[in-house]
């Protein structure tokens, strides 16, 4: 082979190189996501636990979104540090544990957003006066502004809260649909009621092998 | 050095790029393998809850399997859907939670098969008349078919059924063996009784450190 | 363009993808470090569900260390393992189950080491004895030694102990802080009590968003 054909060769080489690092870049940098966005929602749910809301509201970005429980639409991570802020002071006989679990993240790398379907297992109560189990589902999003991942839109159906002593048979506690003086920005973007009516959270992605949109409607 | 020998060196390193590359490829390739599979079972969690079985069923590989608590083993996916359509519809009143949890996620890249030892916990209730703590281990595989991983193995050890209002020192709800009309394509492969009886579900995988074979008998 | 310019080229472009290259190796190896820590903490938790002492004990570094609900810190494989088998042993009518749940996991790839908070969901129970529902959340650190993750510190924070039929709502178990005849190497790192004392787990990492530090003191 002459020099020149050496050199043509190479090039090619160093070209389809070039092509393959670059796919890989972008794999490499959806792990990446991965686990700053498990890290970024399992976060928020400490921080929940502990009545750290304002730790918790820096998590949103600054056009994130809230939606809990039909309690409507909270709409800037000032209005959901103003939403958190509501609830009771973390302290002496305070339990409010989120548990942050089961995500499915699916992750856009290229715009830079994500979404994420998750459950919270929640147990709350309030010493000598009430003890609660509770379960939600999440549908949520990201979005990686300045390099860092942030909440773009927290969504949390409720999908039943009982009292600890009557247990799930017995029918569930009523969802609390709104706050005095803590008015939402917008209304409610889904219609449901928690346990014992049915409702499916409607999921952010058609079913992974066969594709096919499912949307959640009983 | 002469325009030769550079041209030399650098095949060399641009062979030694290539090596490095494709290494590189199956480890990202892993990272990828592990979202989808934990994307996979959960989703296959979220079906459950909510009575999709169609959805859940569809999960399954062409000739996947499902062995749950001890009912035996239901070979390819139409008997695991058929299996699947055998429990209540999921409407008002019934509640089914089986959260994904506690995933150990094992994976062959060459071959395109993984297996995840995981756990479910579960909260059940007809409304009016029971609830239910529950717990179960599996221990799954998985395939991937024309680049999509699916559930090839599915199974279940139930660990405990507890009446939410006994609680679990008083005993266990007994294990139901059989569904009425719905024999199984081949007997149980692992003999075991729930709590209180004690068993260790089998594990997939050695002691990560000292990589002993630990087999899960008591 | 000349070949020698043509050479020169290529070499300034293969010296580009061996910097990227290496890059993307530390990058890649994170996801696989991040799926070798989850499955260690997970493996530790199915351990010690079953009273799987030896193994959970063998999952240490040989000078990892061991604090759990302000009993004090055990110092060494060795004393993890004593301190481990001074539980009762897993049988008939013993339930010991310690989901591992919720992980926060912080790489330092260069140094081998890494950090991470999770937490514990715990069902505990002596037939016809006693019941009990527990949480701890956890602040481990994790070392790589000849090339395996293993648990260089584990550092368990139990929030709550209930007895079963009493629930949360009347407040909790008092923690037990020290066993006859194990005393520990070193004292406690952190004062604190359980449920229904108010108490925030210090964390590793500062909030991801605003980096701000939160030392999880009330």
């Amino acid at each position: 082979m002459s020099q020149e054909d050496m050199l043509v060769a190479l090039q090619r080489e160093v070209e389809s190189l070039k092509n393959k690092m670059s796919e890989l870049e972008k794999r490499a940098g959806a792990a990446d996501d991965y686990i700053a966005i498990s890290n970024l929602q399992r976060t928020y749910g400490y921080y929940v636990d502990k009545g750290q809301w304002d730790d918790a509201a820096d998590l949103f970005a600054e056009n994130g979104t809230l939606e809990i429980a039909g309690r409507g639409v909270y709409k800037g991570q000032d209005r959901v540090r103003q939403y958190m802020n509501n609830f009771p002071k973390y302290e002496r006989g305070v339990l409010f544990n989120h548990m942050q679990l089961q995500p499915v993240i699916t992750i856009n790398a290229e715009s830079g957003t994500a979404k994420g379907r998750w459950r919270t297992f929640i147990q709350i109560a309030t010493l000598d006066v009430e003890a609660r189990w509770g379960e939600a589902t999440y549908e949520n999003e990201y979005v990686k502004v300045d390099g860092i991942w942030r909440i773009a839109k927290l969504h949390g159906f409720i999908t039943f809260y009982s009292e600890y002593d009557r247990g799930w048979d017995k029918g569930g506690v009523k969802l609390v649909r709104s706050f005095k003086g803590l008015e939402p920005d917008a209304p409610s973007t889904y219609n449901y009621e928690a346990w014992p009516e049915a409702f499916i959270p409607p999921y952010h992605y058609p079913n992974p092998v066969t594709g096919r949109r499912n949307n959640g409607s009983v």
